[in-house]
Formats: C-alpha cells, sequence, structure tokens
C-alpha cells in the first residue's frame, strides 16, 4: 500500500490470527507507529507470545486489558488508548476478537447464544462507539480524500459461516448455529455503520480470514495463519470508499450475503 | 391450498398482523380445526379484539398466553397446546410476535439490543425447540410425502429490513439497527432450522409481510394489514420442500439476504 495505517488497534491479539497480525505489522520493512495490541487477559499464560514480541518491539506494541464481552473494559481501553493517541487519533481499528460455538441448533444453549451474541456482536458494537471519537479524529487529521484503512477505518473479522448462501453447502459438517447467527448479525451491523459513518469519512469492512489452522479453525484448516494475514492486509490496503460495507474473503474476492 | 393445516399457532396474535391472520383463518369457508392464538397478555385491554373473536369461534380458537422472551412461558405454553393437540400434532407455526426498536446505530441502546434479540432471535428458538415434538408428531401423522405448511411447518415473520442487500436503499429512511440485526439473525437460525430438520419433513419459511399499516408498520405503510395477510397465505399454501429455507415477501417474490 502507498499509505499505511500510522495507529492500528487489534482485539484478540495474543493468539491465533490477531497475534499474527501484531507480528506481521511490527516486522514489516515500514512498521506503523503505534500498534493496540488487545486481549482479555494480558498477564496470563495465554498472553505470553505477544508479551514477548512486545518487549522486542517496546515503542510500537502496547498491550491493553480488554474484554469484548464486557463494556467496562472497553470504556477503561478506549481511555487508555485515547491519551496515548493524542490527536492523531486511531486509523485502523480490527475486531478479531470472536468465540465459536459449534453446536447444531437442537444442542445449542442459551448460554451459546448469549455468549456469541455479546462477544461477536455486542462487543464489536460497544468498541465501535467507544472508539469512535478516535476514529473521527484520525480521518479529520488525515488530510487525505475518501476512504482508506490508512485514513480511519473498522475491519470486522467475520465469517463464511455467517453467509445465509454458505448454509446448504457447510451445515452438516459444521453446523454452528450460535456462531453463524452472531455473525449475520455482525455483518448486519457493519453494513448499517457503513451507511451510517459515510459521512465521516470511516470505511467499514467485512473479511473472512479463511479456514485457518488456529485454535479456533482447528488442524484441518485449509491455510495457515501467515498467509492468511498476508491475504487480509494485501486486502485492506487495498480498500477505498467503493469497497465501504463489503464483505471480501482474504483473497479479495467477494463473499455473498 | 388443496390441503389445508388441521391445527397452527400464531404467535402476536392479538394485535396488527397476528390479530388479521386468526380472523382470516376462522372466517375463511373452510377454516381449520384448532387455532392457537397466544398472546403476552391474553387478560389485558390489547387482547379485547381477541377475545371478542374467540366468543365467536369457540370450538377453534384456543387463546394462550406465550411470551416470546420468556422461556418459562413458552414452555408452559408448548405443555398446554400439547395436551389439547394429542397424537396428531401440530401442522402450522407462525412465529409472528416481534418488536421494532428504530434507532440508529449511534442511538442503540444495550437494552434496545438485547430486547430486540431476545424477542425476535431466541424466542423463535425456544418456541421451535419446545414445539419440535408436537410438528414431529404432525409429520409423522400426516401420511403425505413432501413438505408442506398443511403437513409440519414453521413460518417465520422477518422483513427485508433484514435483507443486507437492502441496507443500502432503505438505512437513511429506516435505521432500526438493533431490529435489521435481530432479523438477520432470524434468517439464520430459520436457514439453520430448515436445513437441520429436513430429515423429519419440517418445512421452513422466512415471510416479508409488506411495509404494512399496524401499529408497528405505521400509517404511512404501503398495504393494510387484510392484503398482507391475504398474500402471505397464498404463499404459504404454495410451499413445498422447493421453497425450504426460502425468504419470500407477501406476494411471493424471493427477498434477496
Amino acid at each position: 500500500m502507498a499509505a499505511k495505517p500510522v495507529s492500528v488497534l487489534i482485539t484478540g491479539a495474543n493468539r491465533g490470527l490477531g497475534l499474527e497480525m501484531v507480528k506481521q505489522m511490527v516486522e514489516s520493512p515500514r512498521p506503523l507507529r503505534k500498534l493496540f495490541a488487545c486481549c482479555r487477559d494480558p498477564d496470563g499464560p495465554r498472553a505470553e507470545a505477544l508479551q514477548t514480541l512486545a518487549k522486542k518491539h517496546p515503542d510500537i506494541i502496547s498491550i491493553i486489558r480488554l474484554d469484548a464481552s464486557d463494556l467496562c473494559s472497553i470504556k477503561q481501553c478506549a481511555q487508555q488508548v485515547g491519551s496515548l493517541l493524542g490527536m492523531a487519533g486511531l486509523n485502523l481499528l480490527i475486531n478479531n476478537a470472536g468465540i465459536l460455538a459449534k453446536a447444531t441448533l437442537q444442542e445449542t444453549t442459551t448460554e451459546d447464544m448469549q455468549s456469541s451474541f455479546n462477544t461477536n456482536v455486542m462487543g464489536p458494537m460497544y468498541i465501535f462507539k467507544e472508539f469512535l471519537p478516535h476514529l473521527r479524529a484520525a480521518a479529520k487529521a488525515s488530510g487525505m480524500s475518501g476512504m482508506s484503512t490508512s485514513k480511519a477505518a473498522v475491519v470486522n473479522i467475520s465469517s463464511t459461516l455467517g453467509s445465509m448462501e454458505f448454509v446448504k453447502h457447510s451445515y452438516v459438517s459444521f453446523p454452528a448455529v450460535a456462531y453463524r447467527i452472531s455473525k449475520a448479525g455482525l455483518n448486519m451491523l457493519t453494513l448499517c455503520a457503513a451507511e451510517e459513518l459515510q459521512k465521516d469519512e470511516i470505511l467499514f469492512s467485512l473479511l473472512h480470514p479463511g479456514w485457518v489452522r488456529t485454535d479456533m479453525g482447528g488442524k484441518d484448516g485449509e491455510i495457515d495463519a501467515p498467509e492468511s494475514v498476508q491475504g487480509m492486509f494485501r486486502v485492506m490496503a487495498s480498500l477505498t470508499e467503493k469497497k465501504n460495507g463489503a464483505f471480501l474473503d482474504y483473497k479479495g474476492d467477494t463473499v455473498p450475503w
């Protein structure tokens, strides 16, 4: 990409795709200035790899506690990030944190439904609302016309499992009803945001990372995290106002609703 | 329709489209045998028209309390209906109850999101689960091959506002973010159910009633409730296994996801 985002925030940054995103961002030949790597438990054993990475790049990476299912932690995170960002604002917010419930409809519990909805839909909504001032600041400060991920953007990590068109092909092998419902909800949330924030020149996009061999995707996945993230970064760099509200996979192909 | 459902359950039956459905069903030249008209508060002032109608058709209409946001009331309703139905089962379940929050994304509250999700998504899920034995009984008892609403079916009342494709056209004039998210979720739930219950020969379908002049649709709606319900009943009567999981409007046209 010609211009790169100066400041980026990634949720669920301690593992899988989130951790790989952090790695590739800081290890690129022209890294960004400020990377907020958010996760639920920064001091826990599951954040060790992220902590190690942050120690290698202390000027760039700030690890900040954020639980996408907890509004209070989102508010605290937004305050912390705001005080570190100042007037320049936040260029790119990647909602990567998510949970996966695999059950069929008949097995799906209230808890599956509520926790999937809270983390995968309410979380991105709260995060969007709390970080909106920082995104607006970035859009204003950029001086660039149009929309891009280097100016002011929200990328929500979705899934083809949230696509209505894909249910027929994939349901028997992977029901995941609560997850599908939450990702369909996230898709709708993102489309609404794309319409509502158009006038602020904040871009919204949905990305399907592919079926990736991570803790969430399992060992039968089709690609590894580096390939997925390389692809998603290429797609993010290519986004303009023409793709506002688009649902794309890591190769840049449109995913049907 | 050649064959008609013998037993039908309608939620939100005290007002608007639900009440009109009850009317048209009992006033048809060949009415059904048993109609369970469910609403939150059967003894309240908002159920008076339904009570009057039930007094005219006491053999057909049973008014039963059901609050789609309350699992306990759903369980009680399913028990009551089960004891009245016996072995014949329930042919057609129409999830018509729903709530509408009209706010933009920035105005949408936690309460808007949670109550829309509870009533419009969790409700139909719980209702489906609790009535599944009755639907299965009807499918088995019917002796008919294939799928139809006169055999065993769930019709979920959705909306074009739940269509991703329609966001661009309609967002500015009618944001309703929490409602849109809940209807997209309901659409996904219905598609999953259609796949999962295919082997039981229970049909699932989504209907958009049109923009109707009711309490929910407002006075600027494009059609009146009788026209909407006539259309939806025509569509319901035409449904076969080929339309399992379809999203159709009251004229029978496919609504894009």
